[in-house]
Parts: structure tokens; sequence; C-alpha cells
């Protein structure tokens, strides 16, 4: 669609070519994913990575990923934007804080579940209950885990 | 221990002047961080980055931040070249799947010792049970989502 818009409106430059004062061509390798209507896309990745640098990633990358690889890099280019120090690791290091604590809870949540399993087990004085209880548990573990 | 490093050695260039073949000076603003047998730290940035882009994101940054800045855009370059579409954005998105797993297994586990709960409490048919029962379990989630 972007591509299309693109060949009606051959014209007037894309928003990478606008920025960097230069003549638009028809096989520029910004256009499909820099629209003029969406200037700030382009001013981040040329701040943060460069235009050339830009340009040459998306060179070197077959034509069905560039639009993905664009995404990317304006999503990265934006964070070091708001975070000039971290970047998107300041993303991943509080991601990786998340998932820490979830598996704190979740092993709690399971012990918790193993511990009222085996009560009622014992408490229901069968033979062998104790040993029924743990199996139990360790099975819906195995089944949590997948 | 760098900083020393570089004054004792202020002969050799750092990592950055080697393969920007440039003097490196007394007050060069990547030595730092760049030292010379490390020649693939700003080998990652200078392709991803570019040199330029990387002096000026340092020299807006105060000096006690310029360490972490140069870790993370390092972490960041490392995970554009090897994945050259998603970059360090493929390991977010990693994380908040593996994030959406463990809610939903937490879930799971925390709906179980509820439902162990109240089997408890119903069996020992006391009046009131059940409610006793549901409050326990709620205020043991609230503990597990502190």
């Amino acid at each position: 669609m972007k591509e299309s818009g693109r060949k009606l409106g051959a014209l007037s430059p894309c928003a990478a070519c606008k920025l960097l004062r230069r003549r638009c061509a028809q096989d520029c390798v910004f256009a499909p994913y820099f629209p003029a209507d969406e200037p700030q896309k382009f001013a981040s990745v040329h701040k943060v990575f460069g235009a050339s640098n830009v340009n040459k990633m998306l060179q070197e990358l077959p034509e069905h990923q560039r639009s993905d690889a664009v995404s990317s890099m304006v999503y990265e280019a934006n964070a070091r934007v708001r975070d000039p120090v971290y970047g998107c690791v300041g993303a991943i290091s509080s991601l990786q804080k998340q998932i820490d604590s979830l598996q704190t809870q979740l092993a709690l949540a399971q012990a918790e579940v193993v511990h009222l399993r085996v009560r009622q087990f014992t408490s229901s004085s069968n033979p062998g209950a104790m040993d029924m209880a743990v199996d139990q548990a360790t099975m819906g573990e195995s089944l949590w885990s997948c």
C-alpha cells in the first residue's frame, strides 16, 4: 500500500530525502518505509544510527525483511532518544527483573500446591498417601512447565 | 583503572582511533571506553551507530554515565550484528512472550491453591468455611503479587 502510494506521489520526496535535502529517486531505498507524512520515524533513526548506516543495513537485507528491520530500528532509536544512557537495553533489564519476580512467585505457588495436596492426602489416612500427593503435585508442576 | 592505563599508554591509540586511522589525543572521548586490546567493541558500535554518532552521544552525556552508555550501545550493536532484522528488539519480544507464559502458569497455580483450600475447608464442615478459604487464598495472592 505504501509502495503504491509512493508510485502515485513520486514527485514528493520521502521523509528521508526531505530531511537529507536530496532528490528522491524512483528506486529510493528509504521511500517505501519512511513516508513523507511520518517525518519523526526517519528523524529518530537518522539521529541514532545515521542515514548511511540505515541505508547500508537495508541494502544488505532482502526486500521482504526490510519493513520489519525498519520497525525494529525505529523502536530502538526511539528508546535511545528517550533514554540516552540505556536505550532499549533498559527495557530488557526491566523485563528480566519481571521474569525473575514471576519465577519466584510461581515457585512459591507451586510449593503451596504441593503442601496443600500432601496435607489433604495425609488427613484422609490412606496408606502411601504422602507419595501419591507428591506424585500428583509433581505431575501438576510438569504440566505447568510446558 | 582504564583511565590510568590510558595515561600510561598515551602513545598507543585506543581501539576507536586505530580503526578510524586518526591520532589518539590525550582527551580522546573514546579512549576510556574502547581500549586497544578490545577492538571488537568499537568495531560493532562503529558498524551499527557510526563513529560520529557514538562520539555525539557520549559528548551529550555527563562523564559518570558514559561507561553505562557504551556498555548498552555495545550490547545493542552486537545484537544487531547477530540479528540484522530484529536486533535487540528480538530479545524484548522473546522476554515478553516468556512473561506472558509465566503469568498464565502463575494464574493456574494460584487457582489450584484456591481450589485446594476451598476443598480442604469445606471437607472440615465448618460454618462459613468456604468464605474463609477464599479469603485466605486471596491473602496469599496479594502476598505473591508484592
